[in-house]
């Protein structure tokens, strides 16, 4: 069976259903696509933008293979001619994108896509999966990158991330946001990625005492060993990392390290300093685990607890105070006319929009601009054409750019949206509709107002 | 490249170093391990085991391929021949299960796996992430389908799912909690799932009017077409689907419902039912979306709105207001002596455990215990041995056959666990930890306890 990454069967119904009334109605304009989150979640006060890399290779690559053509040729459902019409599509549009690891803010498209009408429909469902997921990721990674003030983070969370994809960009996306690693090992083939481990629990279970355990895997890494000395009694196991380490460096194993993953680690933390430092290992790093999350981090970087590495999971990989966030793939033009919807709380600024971004106090971000493509200004225009008449444009973007960038990016944010962790600062960042994008809303209001039959008299 | 969901490089590093240090030390002897969830996140009754189709299917299947393989053994941490010992291990151990659909509660282990250390370890984070999210949403979808009393549930949330696999898996782990179906097509090819599917905004915002767009769709899906109304003016679009009914009918078109996905739902259902059965659509259905939960589709349900059936999407497949369980995957025993950490707040209980449900009132689920699996009780015991040497034990279990007894044990819920999705009720569902098991738990302890050399004199 086809990679299920890779299929773009991997959609909602709906986007079938769709271009089968497309393509027997002989809709073939070109249709204008834009990806933007509505509103920021609680906790947050920016965004990153992630997941481009894996919407172009979506765009370039996924597939309907056999198995699933036939699916959809017998399901019942469509048009005889359908499946074959369908498993010849490719895109043949442009793509325009803010790049990954830029800070954006609601109501900025990140992704605009222009093609045929069924060529960009298609897309919809998978592209906002896969760029929803990496940005809400990347998002709450830089938000805790901030919180560890200089501190290295490692992503721990694999284990309860959403299935596999989730797991795996989940480490791409926090190392673009400025973590130092993850502990996913596939991460550091496929993107090159730092890879960090320890032991677990169960590896100081399964042997007769903390002391044979920690030998054993010291034996094992004699450089780069870290402990994990939680697994009974914490203040304990760093008397018992003292007491063998004279031993093992006698045979040249090297301690790098203890982990704590319970408890009061700001006491534990200065605790397991005070024996290790006792013991002349000034040198061995002590790192933090245990349903950290950035508000946790940052209250132990505060108060100056010895931690010199955290190990965030659950809370990185779920983005789990704020899951989802409120990314919409809207038309906003299609046959050269310009469209929105109306719906209440769901209100859409239409037409081919840019955001600019002016600079502010003291060479930082200070407001932008949501304007049509065709208005000039003398901002930064963050939408760069990426991908033309089907073809990408330009070099691949390498990951360690995207992370240098991202850097780039946060350390120009507003102090008010770079300082605190403790929640969205009073006053948010400004974000400005143009004149000529609310004028074209107030237009194609009056042009779909009423009469349902009022056909088209605005302007494109 | 390997699909990166049968890649078993798609785990912690820490299993890696692991692996290598019982390898190096010649640990070989049984270990058993046991997946449990410390306890109900808010808003949750009690929980719904699945995913255990996938994890027979990873500990079948899944193999690390020649790729990964030379990244372990050139990747400057692991010593000479453990990548190629790697590449050979197989799962030759046995698995315990509780079958999917089944209901259960914090500190019950779901799964059991008792194999040489190296191979039980092994699996624990992918065990982990795919158990772990399809116990979360099908446990998340119970709870939706229990609020909904009998109204039509599907899901809607394949783009906010967190990546491929989450939505897809989300889609079998909804339709084995009782969903009727999902919108995610590829759920029809892979699990035989119903799949659904309306019209987005787009398309009726592409056409010149609403009436074109109904139309259009109407004429491309005659039995089938589901209107979207909200685009504009939700009751102005009711009285445009009524106004074309009639036209569409002589022509052998039957509409066969509408959908509302945004304002207030209670009000504009009632409001377009009154426009549809004034036009003699009293057969359409009306179908409702939009940022729906739980707790909304019991408002709407208690207070009669004349909604058929309910789109659920983000807050479903990220199961949004608790996006993860404390899921863990602990050393129980090894070498034939029982194990447990002493972590703050993390301790464990050891040995090999069996579930036993004892009937209350009613015919309803009364009381669990967690006993040994030695000690023998009257009740129904829920872990069955499901693999055994490597191999599976009985025919697969069909989704099917899931989806009833999932059904069937909602339905014997007691009633305050069946009711209201307005949080856990005061009195939660009894779970008894027996006797012997306590007391193995001071045994261990007593053994584990004060000096690390201490050593083993507890029993098995």
């Amino acid at each position: 069976m086809t990679d299920i990454t890779r299929s773009l069967l991997l959609t909602d119904l709906y986007q079938l259903t769709m271009l089968q009334a497309y393509w027997q109605h002989r809709m073939n304009e070109v249709a204008v696509f834009e990806l933007f989150v509505r509103k920021l979640p609680p906790g947050r006060r920016f965004m990153v933008a992630a997941g481009l890399d894996s919407a172009l290779d979506l765009i370039e690559n996924a597939r309907l293979d056999s198995a699933e053509l036939a699916w959809v040729d017998g399901c019942g459902r469509f048009a005889a001619g359908f499946a074959e019409w369908l498993g010849n599509l490719r895109f043949t549009g442009d793509l325009w994108a803010i790049p990954e690891g830029t800070v954006f803010f609601p109501a900025e498209p990140i992704l605009r896509v222009v093609a045929p009408i069924a060529e960009a429909q298609w897309l919809e469902t998978r592209l906002l999966n896969l760029v929803h997921l990496q940005t809400l990721i990347a998002t709450k990674a830089a938000h805790c990158v901030l919180a560890a003030d200089g501190r290295d983070l490692i992503d721990f969370g694999l284990r309860r991330a959403h299935g596999a994809e989730a797991g795996l960009l989940a480490a791409r996306s926090a190392w673009l946001s400025g973590f130092a690693g993850t502990a996913t090992a596939l991460a550091g083939l496929r993107f090159g990625i730092p890879v960090f481990g320890t032991m677990a629990h169960s590896f100081v279970q399964a042997h007769d005492s903390e002391a044979a355990a920690f030998k054993a895997f010291a034996e094992s890494f004699p450089d780069n060993a870290v402990l994990l000395i939680d697994t009974y009694d914490t203040v304990a196991a760093a008397h018992t990392v003292a007491h063998i380490a004279p031993e093992l460096a006698a045979r040249g194993i090297h301690v790098k390290g203890v982990r704590l993953d319970s408890g009061d680690l700001d006491a534990l933390s200065r605790e397991v300093r005070s024996v290790l430092d006792g013991a002349g290992l000034t040198d061995a790093i002590i790192f933090a685990s245990g349903n950290l999350d950035e508000q946790i981090v940052h209250e132990l970087v505060a108060a100056r607890a010895p931690i010199d590495s955290y190990g965030i999971g659950t809370s990185l990989t779920t983005s789990s105070d704020a899951p989802a966030l409120d990314a919409v793939y809207k038309l906003q033009e299609y046959a050269g006319l310009a469209r929105r919807k109306r719906s209440a709380g769901k209100a859409t600024w239409p037409g081919r929009k840019q955001v600019w971004r002016f600079t502010g106090e003291q060479g930082n971000f200070g407001h932008d601009v949501v304007a049509l493509e065709s208005e000039g200004y003398e901002g930064t225009p963050l939408l760069n054409e990426v991908m033309h008449r089907g073809a990408r444009l330009g070099a691949v973007v390498e990951l360690a750019d995207s992370r240098r960038l991202c850097a780039d990016q946060l350390a120009h944010l507003p102090p008010a949206l770079r300082a605190s962790p403790t929640g969205v600062s009073a006053t948010a960042y400004p974000v400005n509709i143009s004149a000529r994008v609310q004028a074209l809303a107030d237009e194609v209001d009056r042009r779909t107002a009423g009469d349902p039959s009022s056909g088209t008299t605005g302007s494109g």
